[in-house]
């Protein structure tokens, strides 16, 4: 970071804490100057960032204000899913959110994937052209089917930052955190049981437990501190849950880090009700607190919990590099993984290994870290500049992915239609619920660099949920043809 | 093919047919340079090709004489399994097969490896190197569900060898044709559906269809023929069978190719009883005879095959790169995709693509398929010669892989454990049922180059299949202690 960056930065946060106030008048260039030891010009590029930012605004001859506006926006409540087990569907919905990642004109808002432009994966590149060279005939022939040995000992050497003690020998590489999570459920259940989710939940683990024949309950989770352990308990009452799925580092989609006192209280609850612990750590890593949270399976000590990740979010999703930690469950995750997939490819696994080897993992995933923070700094500023007031959003400690809550009628299935004509792609929020929730909700990723395109996608989001929401009457501004407004959007529901 | 390799072949050929009978002269090698217009050191060399295969036996001062050999020995009888569906077991052998493939000093003839030493693959590392100096970032990305457009061509182009007309839409990328089995059963079947394989069957598969909790009916399959449409008729009418699970290409592990016409007549049948045929050609492209044979895709006409391939066998099974072909079931296998991998990694089919477009495939089958069908001439001609009399073996049309049928009283189980000690690894038949059949067969890979080592490892499978046989009086030679050993195997079977 330079040193007009590291200024800007700084005044960001003044501005963010109240010290400097919404309209206020900014010190003088030439008093920042003094207090911080740096040049004029220093300063007034400092100012210029956070001006770009529309964090401060220049007045001709008066010097730079705080840019009025809105307060923050409340975070979402705890959700309130149906308290019993229901059946998955959905599923078209998702396929129309993975095509949409097909059409490059799109502005993929939509998608989890993260950004692979990053300069600090030059050295994986480099790493595939030497294995090109080397022409190690083993990465042509079949994997063992645990995994390449080298990365599975590089795994388990970057579990120690989450507070894992695992040898190599008790990792299983996948093809991606989705055969992970494919391999971890089968492991657990059979088709017919019953599992507790986070709501909302990953759609991607909805549509694993819907392939395989197995119920959800869906239990209610806040946008803080996580799954509700006291609905989880009443859940294990009255239902045979035979395991849960839980996020709880950087959730997605709610972006929540649990804390780690609600951490060891979920394990003691699937202890008392001896289920299992099926644990997505995939953006675990991409926490903007540093250390990174530990994650529940650091705390087992009897091998319930299946800890699921990849190197999809933190390197790249191309590679299908994943793994499984699966405690108890080792043998039949080996099976499974040998039913669904066999093995997994070798070259990709011997790139993951050596850029790790190398030294090259770490910088990355520093260099992500703060880049997504930026991001995130950027699109919630946008997101408070345009969007109306009576949104929800949370604010998350990690990875890429925001969740907007609109207002409990608003549908975001016809507002993500309308936005392909702007072809913009959103998350719709009912893909993360089994019992039809979410519908007034967004999911949005923030992973790309924000740029004048990022922000007039959010601007025309702004608008169109603004236009629909004055339809309904959800604002205050009434016009003539509100009833046929909302007559269709009833329609689109139906 | 050097001149004295063509002199070679085509003495053995005459060997064969028996125009040079066993224990006859052979012509001088001045006659054989006269006779086909080649030097004296050409006939020279091409003789001393023959001895070291033990085709030919030098006596000094009269020349070379037909080795005196048995009679090549049967092929094995239609196989009779029990004709009523039954539950697979078994996966602890299977993963002892698997991991025999992690010992280094282990000759593995039990495996289903290729050989990916050629030099015509070495195009394709090239192709990986420079994958590595484009850096496109979209190779990073996730992979569109369906696979990456241009592989997916290339896929489609090459069915037309085996007559299919098929479009790149109708072709789905896999993670190798384990996935691809996988999804296509899933999309065909439900937990507790009956499904008709042939018997033997492939493991793979076999344990595909446990995991999803699929009851098998084997069917009697003849060693040329295939599959008994007369046997699979009358457990059409028997039980309710979903679909029928086939190899009819260079059949693993018996070797056959299916005659068209009963392709055509397992086609009807399956209209008939509107059954699924789900169709494994993974060795369909290495089938000695050119052109390779058809596919029974390439005769639907309303969707009801899933064609299920991979380059596994032709190319690398490291790269993980197979498709399927679902025909009706399209839709259900790309939920199955996402259910349990999501994409296939994306590095290893852009490379492949790269190695058909640029024109190295065919060559590279070619040679392939030239190869192994010298390794089996070899393989099966030292089978012969060091092997004991009384038992069966195939002749394979394609592919790497022979069956051997031993005396019905015979436990290959033992074999297999006896041969540990000697670093041999041979895939024992009880893996190719689910109703404890062909505990007396083996199946032998021959895809390795033929050298000093796999003509050692034959003489002590033989020497060690003799030595059990007299044991169990399985051959008419009797000693003491007779009694022991057969109490002996009698314990280790139990």
């Amino acid at each position: 970071m330079t040193r007009y960056q590291r200024l800007a930065t700084l005044l960001a946060q003044r501005i963010e804490q109240g010290l400097y106030q919404s309209g206020e008048r900014l010190p003088s260039v030439r008093a920042l100057s003094e207090e911080h030891c740096v040049s004029i010009s220093t300063v007034q590029q400092a100012y210029h960032l956070l001006e770009e930012k529309q964090l401060i605004t220049p007045q001709p001859r008066s010097g730079y204000f705080v840019t009025p506006r809105k307060a923050a926006p409340p975070m979402p409540a705890i959700t309130r899913p149906a308290q019993r087990p229901v059946e998955i569907t959905q599923w078209e919905s998702v396929l129309e959110l993975i095509n949409g990642r097909l059409d490059r004109d799109n502005l993929q808002l939509g998608s989890g994937t993260p950004d692979v432009s990053s300069p600090t994966l030059k050295p994986l590149w480099k790493i595939i052209s030497r294995i090109g060279q080397k022409q190690d005939l083993a990465l042509l022939n079949y994997d063992n089917i645990y995994g390449y040995p080298p990365l599975r000992e590089q795994v388990a050497r970057l579990a120690i930052d989450s507070g894992c003690r695992l040898s190599a020998d008790e990792v299983v590489i996948t093809t991606g955190c989705h055969e992970a999570l494919s391999v971890a459920i089968r492991a657990v259940c059979q088709p017919g049981d019953i599992v507790a989710v986070e709501s909302p939940t990953f759609h991607g683990t909805m549509q694993i437990l819907r392939g395989f024949g197995i119920r959800v309950i869906e239990i209610p989770t806040d946008s803080v501190t996580g799954i509700s352990l006291e609905a989880l308990e009443l859940a294990f009452e009255q239902w045979p849950i035979k395991g849960i799925v839980v996020v709880p580092n950087c959730n997605n989609p709610l972006g929540f880090v649990m804390p780690d006192a609600r951490k060891r209280a979920l394990l003691t609850l699937a202890e008392r009700f001896d289920a299992a612990i099926i644990e997505d750590d995939v953006y675990g890593e991409l926490a903007y607190d540093y250390p990174r949270p530990i994650t529940i399976k650091s705390l087992d000590v009897d091998g319930r919990v299946l800890l699921c990740s990849s190197f999809s979010k933190t390197l790249a999703p191309g590679l299908r590099v994943g793994w499984v930690a699966p405690g108890r469950y080792f043998d039949r995750v080996i099976h499974m993984k040998y039913i669904v997939t066999g093995s997994s490819a070798m070259q990709t696994q011997a790139a993951v290994a050596e850029f790790i080897r190398q030294g090259y993992y770490q910088p990355h995933l520093r260099r992500m870290r703060q880049q997504y923070q930026r991001n995130y700094d950027n699109f919630s500023c946008h997101v408070r500049h345009y969007f109306p007031c009576g949104i929800c959003v949370t604010r998350p400690c990690g990875g890429f992915l925001i969740w907007i809550e609109l207002p409990e009628a608003f549908d975001t299935v016809r507002l993500n239609r309308e936005l392909h004509a702007s072809n913009i792609q959103v998350a719709v929020g009912s893909l993360f619920s089994a019992s039809g929730k979410y519908r007034n909700c967004l999911r949005l990723s923030y992973a790309m660099p924000f740029n004048p395109r990022t922000e007039q996608a959010l601007a025309t989001i702004a608008a169109a949920i603004e236009s629909a929401m004055e339809r309904c009457s959800l604002l205050p501004a009434a016009e003539p043809g509100t009833a046929q407004a909302v007559e269709s959007r009833a329609g689109a529901k139906g």
